[in-house]
């Protein structure tokens, strides 16, 4: 069972937009079982979507074409599948139609022809309701495969999926594939390799391993089963092959699947039951963001200072007006006092900090751009640690923010 | 002249990471007039990557490919690009075998065999040095038509990017296209192209016009210009229309191209000398983080105060316990005391303040989930608004922050 996730509109091929909706739908597909053979992108151009969808139909068995739905004259989506599943019947669906008459209520917007005009859908297809927009999806069957398209606004693509997956399920009997991830930071990739060597040379056959790198996220290992087996079955051997990668891997391991630096900390926080609190300069707000992007976070998190000027790092964090002339803003000295200094202005039992110089401005020969300077404080001390990260800022923020949060995590795996 | 953008690897198929790298490229090409015509991404698996070049090379003239081209075994990428060019002769790049060295020791690593056959590369591409990482890219030329093979580390990627474009600048005659984007916020898209019907019906023919809605940067208006003109007449012209639009549009206007609402504001408050400030509570640090993801933002922001617990927002904050009590944290009393308190305290000029219930959890009938409340005060006057957006999380906090950020510019241009 394979599947091609298609992307239409201009926007993608211009790089004026991450496409963060195949990868959800990719997501989606695999927890089922199905395989993405491709994903393509293209224009929103006739002919250019006619012969991809051609191509996909030849190969795939499912077809998500995301984009190209909206009410604006460049969105040609809706027609080119009329045409392409041989239809020029259109008519209204009421259901849509009335969502869409609440919607522009609620926006306090009067119901335009363009608008209306949403809820006309080729009669050859089943209508898919979208609870938050005002494109329907639409799905389409033709020799026992089918299509699928969905508006590309994300939080509407990701509402109708709910809906579509289990369509699919139903629609087709599904294959198992199983993945499953564990997640290390700290190891570089060549390193890590050699370091599984061996255990990687004795996976079974049909166990397949891929490593994955990513300055936020550390090297995650991926296994996936492309077996017949039950998924239960799958699910404990993989298992087992994991217990074997932490016995080998140790504290570099933090968790599994969608966990995250800072939900594992997170872990380890509610376990003690000990609050955390940050005080940001160079990462400037990304470590408390990263923290309360995780669901529940306010069980540990009490909260941030982001000190991105030396006042605030002196009223609001008690750094020593002194210590800042002496040492500058980016240097153990200061880190520490502003690891402390927000442990007791938040009340909190843990802190972390950050200070350093992000770029592209603002290094000097001593202290180039991306140098970083990480403390974490404890009820019992604190440490700091000096990095030399790269020139760019995006870089030096995420990585610094990964950095503190692996710091904290190792703290509290040893406190 | 057309390109196609491949990547290679299992893991944007099965949705584990989002691709960012095409968005660069496509970005990039875009800039020295090359239109993108596909973007596809494909598993590591020979004859799936050799299918895709034959077709990419009978539609493109360049063909960027990212991946595929790390140090452990799941990576094919050079080795099938050996045998698509049809040799088998590899040979060791000396200069990028230096680089490896150097990381490796800057690493305080031992060169590894695995390190080593790194810069080994097929002789007939021409090898571009990764100064950044331990897999060279490789330019190869096939009847006029050329194919870079990048790795899929995006900072590394992006570096070696900037040799790879002046190198297709000088092997290609380039056409003329040209985009720019006009940004607003605050008004749906539908109702936006109700507004600009009348001028989008007077658009010049060789001028097109798309829309962009994103829910952390508004609807971004994009106008291509096609044509063979030379790019100053375009610019110029492009610029008479945007003229046009600002007229109609007004203050829903924030910028053009590359900024954001972050930076529009940032603008607006070093016009006025002006320090801003933010106290966030559901959008935990995405201000902050959204403010200072721009260089030199430390020019008019001086910090945050994430205050997620209660606690923090009274003692840090100066909130009245009482009110807390009596409003709830998620209220117009609150939401104002946390602004005017996080003013004064970090000793801004302006401050924007977020109370909310980000979800999935702490909703009630009366505050559901979604409920925020969005403060700016001013050196003059505190304002409040409600808004209730979404059930997801994600998308609360970031159009929170969108909606806080765009608050505070509407302010400051009244101010």
């Amino acid at each position: 069972m394979k599947a091609e996730i298609v992307t239409i509109g201009d926007e993608i091929l211009i790089g004026q937009i991450v496409d963060t909706n195949s990868v959800y739908i990719a997501e989606q597909l695999n927890l089922i079982g199905i395989n993405v053979y491709q994903k393509t992108s293209v224009s929103d151009n006739r002919k250019h979507i006619i012969e991809t969808l051609d191509r996909a139909f030849a190969t795939s068995d499912i077809i998500i074409v995301t984009g190209g739905l909206g009410p604006t004259s460049d969105d040609i989506t809706k027609q080119v599948l009329a045409e392409y599943f041989g239809t020029n019947s259109m008519k209204i669906h009421e259901p849509s139609l009335n969502i869409i008459k609440n919607l522009m209520q609620r926006l306090n917007i009067p119901l335009s022809e363009i608008n209306r005009r949403q809820a006309e859908l080729p009669d050859c297809c089943i209508p898919i309701l979208n609870r938050n927009g005002t494109a329907p999806a639409m799905w389409f069957e033709r020799n026992g495969k089918i299509l699928v398209a969905m508006p590309g606004v994300p939080f509407e693509m990701k509402a109708i999926m709910t809906d579509v997956i289990p369509m699919i399920s139903e629609y087709f009997k599904l294959e198992n594939i199983y993945h499953k991830t564990l997640l290390t930071y700290g190891i570089p990739e060549s390193v890590l390799a050699e370091q599984i060597k061996e255990w990687e040379n004795n996976l079974p056959k049909h166990l397949h391993l891929a490593y994955l790198p990513n300055p936020e996220s550390g090297v995650r290992l991926r296994i996936s089963a492309y077996s017949g087996d039950s998924r239960k079955s799958l699910e404990k051997e993989i298992d087992a092959q994991f217990a074997a990668l932490r016995t080998i891997l140790k504290t570099a391991v933090y968790g599994e699947n969608n966990e995250n630096l800072a939900s594992a900390a997170g872990k380890l926080l509610q376990q003690k039951g000990a609050m955390l609190a940050t005080a940001e300069s160079c990462t400037g707000g990304h470590i408390a963001n990263m923290i309360t992007a995780n669901a529940g976070s306010s069980k540990y998190f009490v909260g941030s200072v982001v000190a991105y000027s030396n006042d605030v790092k002196i009223k609001t964090l008690g750094v020593n007006a002194s210590d800042i002339e002496d040492y500058g803003a980016v240097s153990e000295q200061v880190v520490c006092q502003m690891a402390q200094g927000v442990r007791i202005a938040l009340n909190a039992d843990y802190a972390v900090a950050t200070s350093g110089i992000a770029g592209p401005e603002g290094g000097t020969n001593e202290k180039p751009v991306g140098t970083v300077w990480i403390a974490v404080a404890t009820p019992q001390k604190i440490i700091a640690q000096k990095y030399i990260l790269s020139k760019l800022r995006d870089i030096n923020i995420s990585r610094a923010s990964a950095i503190a949060l692996n710091m904290l995590r190792l703290e509290l795996l040893n406190d």
